[in-house]
């Protein structure tokens, strides 16, 4: 006999673009929703019995409907209210929604922002993930796809070594990463104020650290954006290295004073950590 | 004062091509490795101290110096051959290493098999994960990008409606999907000769179900597997539900008897569970 | 003044899966189809007049509706349906039709085909172009995402030097490659027998010459297709150079005689040429 | 016997970051180059004799060297430089350059631009296109992955109706693009101070115009950058239109007053024209 250990099951990537146009500048929202229920549905999977299984096409329409029906001023909020609605499903226990918020900004046109028309701001996005479970309602909201890179205040050296090691040590090298970020709201949260502050927390860190690692900037940076924030309760940020490798112009009778790159894809370093109060 | 919950570090995305030139038919074996460590790293997150920290470019050495030193019939045994090496290292207490791979066949010239030249069989990929911890190894299997499709025995009926449903019922409908399995081997496997028949049995299974839903076709899929192997002890399904809209051409005079379809990417149904004996 | 000197419109990645139910096997046509009109449609531009301007949706309806009246033996001919409706469109002056397709496979069940149940069967893809132009009406087919590999046979020696050359000479490397190739019928084709056979002279040519280049090993390629089927009158390859480099095993005392490789995506070398009678 | 009718081989993807460090600031600049040549290169192919084949291992060197040695302002000037080194080797006829490049900005720290740490700005990428050819030298430049969007002002109505045609007409949609443009200078140009400028033309023309279709728009955005910069003599734009479909709530007895949308990937329609003085 088989036994059923664990269920899932909901709809991912729901588009949504709601434009706000209450004040004299418009404002756009651009989500992509995730939602996903665990719950009492063993007879689905076990009997084809689908008397308990509500469409994941009913959730796609529901978050076309509650998006009509609230304002949107924070993902997280809006999270929490799809939370709400499915908590109350027959049969539910756990719910999850996940949000990837794409942000625009005005066009300036004549040097003032445009109220009508936006660019992408770029690859940058904002992610929020609420839960609600049994025992508690947990957000986490967070920033992906922050590309930075500094070119001063970077070394990696005293690092032991082994029959395979081959890397040279270096007191001033490029260091290059990727940021996700997420970080866990104190419980009961109902306003989420702290996203600028953190991020900015993040990046004037990065920028500012004597690095001795992506470790060791990865951990100042985890500090600072728990000083930005009472509201938080731990951060956990990961850090790829995208390694920009010096290249060996000595073939050719050149020197190479830390000026040429290449940039690499593969492989990457890759530093994760959670720090919390 | 904040404190360090936990921290991971390693090297990710090793490409490693190795050809087996022993037998009168080359073989390839194409694979991408992450190598992921925890342990007594601390000092080198707060104190820029990286004494204790190995290189994640000696990680990558590494890979290449056992790929040469050992033969590699399995992704898993070779998993395991790094995690020992790497669970050796000072201040180690979790190794995690995470193989995808690529499947080469031999191409067909006069209706044989050709000694030295292979095509790329597609995107399905053979996934590995050995992990070891204090308490015990552990080796996760599986199989990912399997994209299958049917044109038949597949239904979505008798669910219940809320004031957001509009979903039609049906008795017949495509059904796609993509799939990712993975399966955790017995403690202390050493041997892995099930990879082919779980594979098959899955195949099948979704080929020949009478299927009401995602969930009852995975779940049926996952009995089939265990089934298959008594070496493993559960199984992990992720199906994507990858919808085929039916084209309404009733504006055109045409009907459509279940024949034109859109293939859509987003949203799409996500349905996850665990089996296990 | 300014002046329009070229303007095309129309739809893209039109994503159309149709299924064929008329054997005892089903048959899926998998095709992601581009409409792209010219003619005299300047107003459109310069005075935002659109009384000549088909809308593109129209455009995807079309395809829809046409895919449901016609029979699919080959996308070729669909092209050519889908040209001759849309050149019949008032102020079109050329037409252009773009086919990619993605080939699905029966799944094996018991060691047979199954008749309701398929595999994507990888990345390969197939692709036609039919060109309706006032002079005449030109198909092109062809494939793409044709990964292939060698791991023999193939050198690359002789080669001039300059201040700037540190690669070394070989007489045996691992080649490896995507194909696109993409062939012209002669004018007025109707019938398109020749594909399979043209992929076979590519694929076995690749697998039995001995390469000097990516070059060398191009031409025969394509004079081997020109060969296999006299409907065609040319033959344009394009071949990416996929290197996989020897790693240097010598810091670690081994050596490494042509075994271990990494495979790396850029930068790439790049060969393209065209071959006709 | 078969004809060689064109031919051309280079290394594509070459991934270059340079560090600027020559004043308070630092300046990353980052470019992926391809090289391409043509020329008297028959008996590589034919006769696998690679006596003229300069190796594409020998370009990718060359552009780091020559990256070290010029100071890089314009990647239009970098490459014509490249365009001139490698249009001096034995048998070269063309020279093509393409460079792709991505911005960095600097990161602000308490309010200032801090000299040595950079964030990447987003998706936009600016492109350059350097020909040498036996009658003449060409550069093409531009931007691509510009995405804007607009709220107002856009409408689509007044098209011709045929027997597949169900669009409602509308005085009111979201139009949302992701704009590629190219434009060529006037031969013999040496400096190229308009990028921003014809940059901000085209992103304030899109903000302001009165759009009844986007060829409509297109063809003002064209125009507004040939008035822009009297060094160009023609612009190339490629407009995707994507689609942000009205979500229907009627179903859900909700209104929908321009509000909500879902954001489409496929089809989408695309708009190209060339417009020149």
């Amino acid at each position: 006999m088989s036994q059923l250990n664990w269920h899932r099951y909901g709809k991912a990537g729901i588009r949504l673009v709601k434009v706000d146009r209450s004040g004299p500048y418009d404002r756009i929202i651009d989500l992509t929703i995730d939602v996903q229920l665990e719950g009492a549905f063993e007879s689905v999977y076990r009997d084809g019995d689908n008397a308990s299984c509500l469409p994941t096409d009913t959730m796609k329409n529901t978050v076309y409907a509650l998006a009509r029906q609230h304002r949107i001023e924070r993902a997280e909020r809006f999270a929490l209210q799809l939370v709400d609605h499915f908590a109350g499903k027959p049969g539910v226990s756990t719910v999850e929604i996940g949000i990837l918020e794409r942000p625009w900004v005005p066009l300036s046109v004549g040097g003032r922002p445009h109220p009508h028309a936006f660019a992408h701001a770029g690859a940058e996005e904002w992610t929020c993930r609420a839960t609600h479970a049994p025992e508690a309602t947990r957000i986490v909201s967070g920033v992906t796809n922050l590309v930075l890179l500094k070119t001063a205040d970077s070394a990696f050296d005293g690092f032991p070594r082994d029959e395979f090691t081959t890397l040279a040590e270096t007191r001033d090298r490029v260091l290059a990463t990727s940021v996700t970020a997420t970080w866990t709201y104190r419980p009961d949260t109902r306003r989420f104020p702290d996203r600028d502050g953190i991020r900015t927390a993040l990046v004037e860190t990065f920028a500012e650290h004597k690095s001795e690692s992506v470790q060791h900037t990865l951990h100042a940076m985890a500090e600072a954006a728990l000083a930005a924030s009472g509201d938080i309760v731990d951060i956990t940020l990961r850090l790829p290295n995208r390694h920009h490798v010096l290249v060996d112009l000595t073939p050719f009778g050149l020197d190479n004073p830390n000026e040429i790159f290449v940039a690499t894809e593969q492989p990457f370093g890759l530093i994760e950590a959670t720090v919390s109060r």
